[in-house]
């Protein structure tokens, strides 16, 4: 899978898996929406909102998570039990914490146009920036 | 959710995804089968095989990760554009390797009787075991 393909799948998925990893060294692990900006040049950063769906306390350990360490790495894939159509795609980075401003603004803007839902309902809370750092696809 | 909910969606679930950590304590995620045994009394372990598809020697990542760190995660998840159908199921747990014995062989009893193309294709490598320590479910 070339560069320009494992992009195109990952802007045309739905949900994404984002790790991160526990102050005591364990990895926590959620599904999540997310946008990819390929914004300005090479800069490449992917967002995703803590949004309006009912949340227990425990699903905003993730920004407890990269406040701690900033370490992420999401994933999209594809499963039938045809295995020859198997592929995934993973993106490492650093996650940054957008509380408010105009970064979380424009990444709210990119979201939405996505996902429609969050017209009606506007993500409240933070926004999360991982800076992609590398890309790994499978097969 | 309920608790039986929750291992029944488990059960039918065809993929996974699983996390680790790194030595240098950065989350490694991917997607994977499995099969869960409930097997004798109140013991539940994960299985998962590292199958014949062919894998990058990076893919054998997730083996070193447990060796040194032996926490893992496992989601499975559903995603729909209409968010009052998603949900998901994580189980936490503490990983071993089985290189071989009657262990190895017994996951591999219970995971090709799910995955029938292991009948063709038994999975040649090590098998992963996630001890579950504790589920969590959304809604």
């Amino acid at each position: 899978m070339d560069e320009q393909e494992m992009r195109r799948r990952i802007r045309v998925a739905r949900v994404a898996r984002l790790a991160t990893v526990t102050r005591d060294g364990r990895p926590h692990l959620v599904p999540c929406c997310f946008a990819l900006d390929t914004g300005a040049g090479a800069r490449e950063v992917v967002y995703s909102a803590v949004d309006a769906k009912p949340k227990s306390t425990n699903a905003l350990r993730r920004l407890d998570n990269l406040r701690a360490n900033a370490h992420a790495a999401l994933l999209v894939d594809h499963y039938a039990d045809d295995w020859s159509t198997l592929w995934w795609v993973r993106i490492d980075g650093e996650g940054r914490i957008l509380e408010d401003g105009p970064e979380r603004e424009a990444a709210l803007e990119i979201l939405t146009a996505k996902y429609p839902v969050y017209v009606e309902q506007p993500p409240p809370g933070a926004v999360i920036a991982i800076d992609v750092a590398g890309w790994r696809a499978w097969p």
